[in-house]
């Protein structure tokens, strides 16, 4: 059977006439041979107006009970598309993930999902039906409902794409694809037709919010291709696929950028792994993200670290380290508001020498401080100061005539 | 254990303040040592919604689908009462008909439950958790989502008090219990304590819309005491229980009524059953529901026959009669809007002669004309003129002294 997965967001799902409009591009699909799966997130809004819900009647709702009213929004969802189908002659069946049957772990809020059952839906694909499924939901074995966390719907697409091995999976969202840096700051940022799982990673680590990154990460495991495209227009959009040779010309991919950062200094820390793994694990414990951690000497014995964290973890983070840097007898901790990271995104640079100095004097030639630097074979990133962001994008842009 | 099982509709789930006042009716409860069993309805206005989302997409939504979408207005509601009593400090677990097992047959709309599986819902009762299930739904053994139609969640609660061995069943409404009559007619009706399974039946069937026709049958057949009371007061509601040797002194219970019926007379109909059989049956076939049906000799061979319906469905089965009168040979067929039905019920009256005598003086005394009279052991019922009825039911009420 040549099955694929189309996934639908809840802004193509916000009401009847978009989810008619989904209808249509799923019977679309159908009449050009496929068998089709459509995982749908719940209407634009209904999320929220849940947690709202819930957050009236208590300020810290269980993450059990949390889980229960949520799978609400999906379930609408999945009943409104069959229905739709329906109206339109076709034949069309929902599924909740406990009837499919899409085995997650326990934890509430942020499930992962262990197995599939594919049987139920496959019977349905080969009477000819198309199967609507929820997403971003699953059920434990002893029928608990959980969620999967932000971004678990592209997940739910992506591992039912896996588990029936479908020939791709087509996640349609409200932009047309990938672009070499964000279109607002670059306006002649090129939609990207195709481009790696490594450098969608990376990509999506930077801060391009289209694909979540688990998504990503399970399609590059099985090598399932993932076609990211509007819902709102029928154009090609981006292709995310397991590296090619036609890749290799590209050096650069694309620019990705976070702004609104913060970042933080030990100065004169007493080099011992022992001391970075103590810090980290503390901040871990603390649920506090850290992005871009870099580590120099200073002395042979002395180093110091800086990373960066979002400005909302800023106050926290910085007493936390603080009372952690007294600890283990490193010399200050000084923090900063207010800087914005660049990174510089490419599978091609792995085989092309030189290209992080171009970086380095494009942002020199434009008077831009580079304050802290990471890289790794694929990625580039500088942290700059937030002022400078734009005027940074823009200038790599250029220089790499992307 | 001593269980008891608590249903609240959806006027008691309509907002988080409600739900709140639910959460503390029930552990009003548990405090008294009870182990809680909760049934919820879906919030107010919610299956209004759900079906108005279902009619833009389709204007004919397949019954799987309906269910589908409709089952999730009760797993919002457990999932927020499940809520609401955790954060009073108490344990509390929610479940969907599918987790617990609520077994039905495969009907759409209107599934029947077949069985339910209590070890999940004894266990957490055991851990001492009060455990608030999904009224109007139902699973079938293929984990098809079923809903029990219209009055479901009562039947819900009985079918689980039943299943669970409860003392007994409470269910709260926005009504404080069934009365003698209706209290817009009869400012003096009182409130009834306590009333037979059988009445109660009467009552349901001829009108008095508190308590599902369904529910109460389940609870007779098991002889599960219903505590029918508000949600909104701590009175005392009414019981419907089994019959006793008390009931017996008071022969009339109450008067219940219906308006806005409509009759229609069949005359010189060749007496056979099979013609009487033919007829209904045909009738049925149209999903026409018949209410009051009366016979009468007119010679030995001739019968009349009349037969009250809806006005909704008045011209469709006038139309119809018509045509199957002709068919069985009939003289003339005749209709009439604007019929009332009036009821006096009791079980004393099976063993008190005398009653429907005394009810057809009192509607002479007052000018009232009988038009059809049904009667069973418990139930005298009176088809009047619609401009009657409530000075009928007035003085039925002063002439039992109820």
């Amino acid at each position: 059977m040549a099955i694929i997965v189309q996934k639908y967001g809840g802004t193509s799902m916000a009401d009847a006439d978009c989810i008619k409009n989904v209808a249509q591009k799923v019977l679309r699909a159908k009449s050009a041979g496929k068998k089709v799966v459509v995982v749908v997130s719940a209407p634009a809004g209904m999320t929220d107006d849940l947690i709202r819900r819930a957050k009236q009647v208590t300020e810290k709702p269980t993450g059990r009970e949390l889980d229960m009213i949520l799978s609400t929004g999906e379930q609408i969802s999945i009943s409104l598309l069959a229905m739709a189908i329906q109206s339109m002659g076709e034949e069309a069946i929902s599924f909740t993930s406990a009837q499919v049957g899409i085995l997650t772990d326990g934890v509430h809020n942020k499930a992962k999902i262990e197995a599939i059952n594919t049987s139920k839906i496959l019977a349905e694909l080969e009477r000819d039906k198309v199967v609507v499924i929820a997403g971003f939901q699953g059920v434990t074995k002893d029928l608990e409902i959980t969620t999967l966390g932000r971004g678990g719907s592209d997940t739910s697409a992506v591992a039912l794409g896996v588990a029936l091995e479908a020939e791709e999976v087509e996640i349609y969202t409200d932009v047309d694809g990938i672009y070499t840096a964000d279109p607002r700051i670059v306006p002649n940022a090129r939609k990207i037709d195709s481009i790696s799982f490594d450098e969608m990673l990376e990509m999506a680590g930077a801060g391009a919010k289209v694909l979540h990154l688990r998504s990503v990460e399970l399609a590059a495991k099985n090598n399932l291709p993932i076609h990211l495209r509007s819902s709102f227009t029928d154009t090609m959009g981006t292709y995310v696929v397991g590296e090619d040779t036609s890749m290799e010309k590209v050096f650069v991919r694309g620019v990705a950028h976070t702004t609104n950062n913060a970042k933080i200094t030990i100065a004169n820390l007493k080099h011992t792994s022992k001391n970075v793994a103590y810090l980290f694990h503390e901040i871990a414990e603390q649920h506090i993200n850290v992005d871009v951690i870099t580590q120099n000497y200073l002395t042979k014995d002395d180093v110091t670290i800086s990373f960066t964290v979002t400005e909302e973890d800023f106050d926290r983070a910085l007493a936390l380290t603080k009372t952690l840097a007294e600890a283990i007898g490193a010399e200050s901790v000084t923090g900063e508001l207010g800087v914005a990271k660049v990174c510089v995104i490419g599978v091609g640079m792995k085989s092309t020498p030189g290209v992080a100095a171009r970086v380095f004097e494009c942002l020199a030639n434009n008077d831009i401080e580079i304050d802290l630097i990471s890289t790794s074979d694929i990625n580039i990133t500088c942290v700059i100061n937030q002022s400078d962001y734009s005027k940074a994008v823009l200038a790599i842009h250029n220089e790499f005539d992307l």
